[in-house]
């Protein structure tokens, strides 16, 4: 099994820094081989001028090649970094990580079914905020809202299964006697990673949504936000 | 009145380029002394690297001078383009934008209350998307659930008072015989952007948020999403 690990942080003894390479090793034990995308180490130039160009074509190959793509970042104002948002503008480019119509079939390879379907999906962020207020009745919004446009609007969009956010809070006091947690927990997770069950947002198929891309009257019915999007568990 | 626009398009001959500078002169009519920033011209470099520079300070005396902040841009993958994001993450800096304790309260200051407050923000934003795919139950989900990080996140957690997003569907379809209704909606928006109710995002306030920043029990009881941070109206 091959993983992408991509990363976004300034600074080489940053918390980030830190995961970043215990998660590399952690993959490793299990036998995964890793690609990696450091794109500060890279110095990525994440500003969308026009199409294509041998950094883009490199970065679309190591996604083609991974069965899993982590991408990892601290939360700048509930986003990623734009060096890494402008990975995404950048190499997920139409006829490669999507199509509005594909010619074979006539039909929007979108939203469950992209150029990057069969692939699997983890975000890694750590965060300022305290636990709950990244919780469901937090100030700052669920992690999963906030995160709405990369792991629906992205990563789904593009047929990747999205695994829910492994999210580390209070990320800046985390300090010697707390790291060995942090890492636990990292480990854990990666362990399972191929295995555990993805979020399951709802497929763009007839049987989901309407003409106009809405759900339909009998889906969800009555709902609205993002959570409406899901298959009922 | 004095407004910043900020724009972020890579095409001079764009629609976003074309709502620009109409926006311009639209508000140039109404009275407001305009200032620009119109990031791809300026060749802004978005990558946080370290704190501060002079280009840095020039973009925060033109927000410290501005009642008015406008964020113009395409919706590339459900979220702004990296430039702007980076325009996002180096100018709004802590003791500048928020910070997390006001020597002076002993407070953070944040949500409502940051060194933004008093400024209006008007998110103009262009997609592909048809109508009902970003709205309350559109695949994409709802224009205000994927802006929530920039709206709440960003806009009204420095303090600012997000209005609603004006939001341009079906982009790439807006031709010679359309784009006058768009310039005709665009120019309505703006005569009364100094007087349009905002967005009613409850401020962080005891009354509101208890000592982990989550919803006190009582305040939009039993719900959650992101719709439980708003005044009910």
């Amino acid at each position: 099994m091959k993983a992408l690990w991509v990363s976004a942080h300034p600074d080489r003894g940053s918390l980030n820094c830190h995961l970043h390479q215990f998660g590399v090793r952690a993959l490793h034990a299990e036998g995964w081989q890793v690609t990696e995308s450091d794109l500060y180490a890279m110095d990525w130039d994440p500003v969308l001028r026009e199409e294509g160009g041998a950094d883009v074509e490199t970065e679309q190959r190591k996604l083609a090649d991974a069965d899993l793509v982590v991408l990892q970042f601290p939360l700048w104002w509930y986003g990623m970094p734009a060096i890494m948002k402008g990975w995404i503008d950048r190499v997920f480019e139409r006829g490669f990580a999507y199509d509005v119509m594909d010619p074979a079939t006539g039909r929007a390879r979108k939203y469950g079914d992209g150029g990057l379907v069969g692939r699997r999906a983890l975000t890694i962020v750590t965060a300022g905020d305290r636990p709950g207020s990244l919780g469901p009745r937090g100030i700052s919004g669920d992690i999963e809202d906030v995160l709405w446009p990369t792991l629906h609007g992205t990563l789904w969009y593009t047929g990747m299964s999205a695994l829910r956010p492994h999210l580390i809070t209070q990320a800046r006091d985390v300090n010697a006697s707390t790291i060995e947690g942090v890492e636990r927990e990292l480990a854990d997770r990666l362990r399972s990673v191929a295995d555990e069950e993805p979020i399951g947002f709802l497929p763009l198929d007839e049987e989901f949504y309407d003409h106009s891309i809405r759900l339909c009257e009998g889906v969800s019915p009555g709902l609205t936000g993002n959570a409406a999007h899901r298959f009922v568990t």
